[in-house]
């Protein structure tokens, strides 16, 4: 796996458990996976040579984010490692114009969106679609960053002024009135079997995905089924291996795709305790072909709540209080170095109650950040 | 933890996920347990000078085994390590005399014993007690080594004449007419907090645990309640620090304590999947003094068999027979060289009827070990 984050270090965990050798290409010791597992490579996932030297002896080569450049994945299939999801997958999660083109020519809802190279075509773009609208760039983003919402013309050039991250284009969208965000997660191996979790109930804050409610409450069932339908429709259409997460607007009447992630994703975090198998296991599982584990939930819901770095530098004090008030919430610390809005860790709590369950997560994840003190 | 086997690499996930970091003393980086921990030691548990390193720089000193020597755990506490569980403690999953005395001690209820020098003494006890009776070595035994049930006389003059373990004496105990063999884990912390798992049922092959059904099918409610009681009265007369199997006969009218281990035990592995804390969790939680995780069931019934090393050298290559067959089935494989009868791996099944998930998790077991095909 490429990559050294949460993501990877919570692939150890099922990769221990079945048997599977898992190593991981870090940048440093401290990075969150390279803590934990016991073959690492230390290097860039943008080295050529490093990621190269990495594959050697890998019968599988998959990734912990989606920002190994092109060329690089080109060159790994050329030399016949297999790779997961391969290149051509795979950019419509690094570059958001062309998975907008991609969405569009497979048919999947997407808000109106154009490519615009000036200001000017930006306030086009605005004449026709209106105040807000959603200015992002192609490429580089991640939690909120290299996206604005647009509310007037004069905030444009400010945004715009800005230099544009490698390879990247401006993207102008119509803003989404949407009533919540949905996440379909769907695992698909090289033999074309898939799986479908239940569609939940994502919730961002200032761009960070803050909490989760599996399966999304009162979504409508029909509504649900178009969800899987439309993310199984693209993992099959793009010929993703592996994870595939598409992050949804629900307007209450519809849904549009807004983003796509190949390979496990917050949104997921939630099946380690919640799913028969969780996305890691199944990522594991859809990569190396090997026939995917059950999606289905094992209890009626579960609520993840992320954990962001706060005041409080060390995490591990707050477990005598977290842990003597519930006994039964599942804590997830990544090993990271706490800053202010860092995804830290997450709190999962399984049962019936939605409410109940996020009340009791959100009360350990704000322990933890040191929002609250009792 | 000392000891680099299949209960340190089943702790590494829960380690993982609590941000705890987990250094093991292990003999080789191809044990179970040394190919998944990014911090491994080598060394061996009874060589001091390999301990006293290795606990360099631990906040606390656990177990993968009971076979670190009383002496070397000593000079650990006298150096001012937490061990736990401790050596007063300890000694009585070490040497099986000592156990029985401490139990008596404690009132628990134990089969009739007797430390016997000789073979003529064996008779003896035989004589008051009837054969077949058990003749055990009160060190060093483990899955069903080490245990002996005497028919007739005539066997008892080859039993003896083997050599006996380092320190160890011979045990002449009462061959209980059980009906049923069970195992009642507690979690029990340095501050003295106690958590009870439901009791359940084991059944040995050959001296070696083959399946757990959890809970005990059909126990008669009282006596899981005077199970749970004798595990907690065990932990605290004896201030066990960490998870406590207590092995016990069943014989449809009373209990009887069999066997002690003070660390995780292959009657919990159910708890993986079957428990809201794993006792992996809880003993990882118990041993560094936090509140301990609920040990409720997280669905009616889990059944855990465990797969014995066959014909089959490559256990991977099941993987696509058994997870087509049945994508709800979790297994966990030990990384471990398959030699027949030893225990390389389990699987875990859970649900509602034990019938029907020990078909299933059977199967699957089969099917690694190569004792079914198809």
């Amino acid at each position: 796996m490429v990559g050294g984050g949460q993501l990877a270090r919570m692939s150890a965990a099922p990769a221990a458990a079945l048997g599977i050798d898992l190593r991981v290409l870090a940048t440093s010791r401290q990075e969150s996976a390279a803590q934990v597992v016991s073959d690492v490579c230390l290097g860039a996932h943008d080295d050529e040579r490093a990621v190269l030297a990495f594959a050697d002896g890998c019968d599988v080569v998959t990734f912990d984010h989606e920002h190994v450049p092109g060329p690089i994945l080109e060159k790994l299939e050329a030399r016949g490692v297999a790779v997961r999801p391969g290149p051509r997958a795979l950019i419509n999660a690094q570059d958001k114009a062309i998975m907008r083109r991609t969405l569009e020519g497979v048919g999947a809802p997407v808000p109106a969106w154009r490519i615009v190279d000036s200001s000017a075509q930006a306030r086009d773009f605005a004449e026709t679609m209106g105040y807000p609208f959603i200015l992002k760039t192609s490429r580089g983003g991640y939690d909120g960053k290299g996206v604005w919402r647009v509310e007037s013309a004069s905030y444009l050039d400010a945004v715009m002024s800005q230099p544009l991250p490698p390879g990247a284009v401006w993207l102008a969208e119509a803003a989404v009135p949407f009533s919540q965000e949905l996440s379909a997660q769907v695992a698909r191996s090289p033999s074309g079997q898939t799986a479908a979790y239940p569609v939940v109930r994502t919730v961002q804050t200032g761009g960070i995905c803050s909490e989760v409610v599996a399966p999304a409450p009162g979504l409508d069932p029909d509504r649900a089924v178009d969800a899987q339908r439309i993310a199984l429709e693209i993992a099959g259409a793009l010929d993703v291996t592996g994870m595939l997460a598409v992050e949804m607007f629900d307007t209450g009447d519809e849904i549009f795709v807004n983003e796509l992630a190949m390979r496990p994703h917050n949104s997921g975090h939630w099946t380690i305790e919640g799913a028969v198998t969780s996305q890691f296991e199944n990522h594991l599982r859809a990569v190396l072909d090997l026939p995917l584990g059950s999606p289905n939930v094992r209890e009626p819901v579960a609520v993840m709540v992320n954990i962001l770095g706060g005041d409080v530098g060390d995490l591990y004090s707050a477990y005598r209080h977290v842990f003597a008030r519930d006994p039964g919430v599942k804590v997830h610390l990544y090993g990271k170095d706490v800053r202010p809005g860092r995804k830290v860790g997450h709190v999962t709590a399984v049962g019936s109650d939605p409410q109940s369950l996020l009340v009791r997560a959100r009360h350990a994840a704000d322990y933890f950040s040191g929002a609250i003190d009792e």
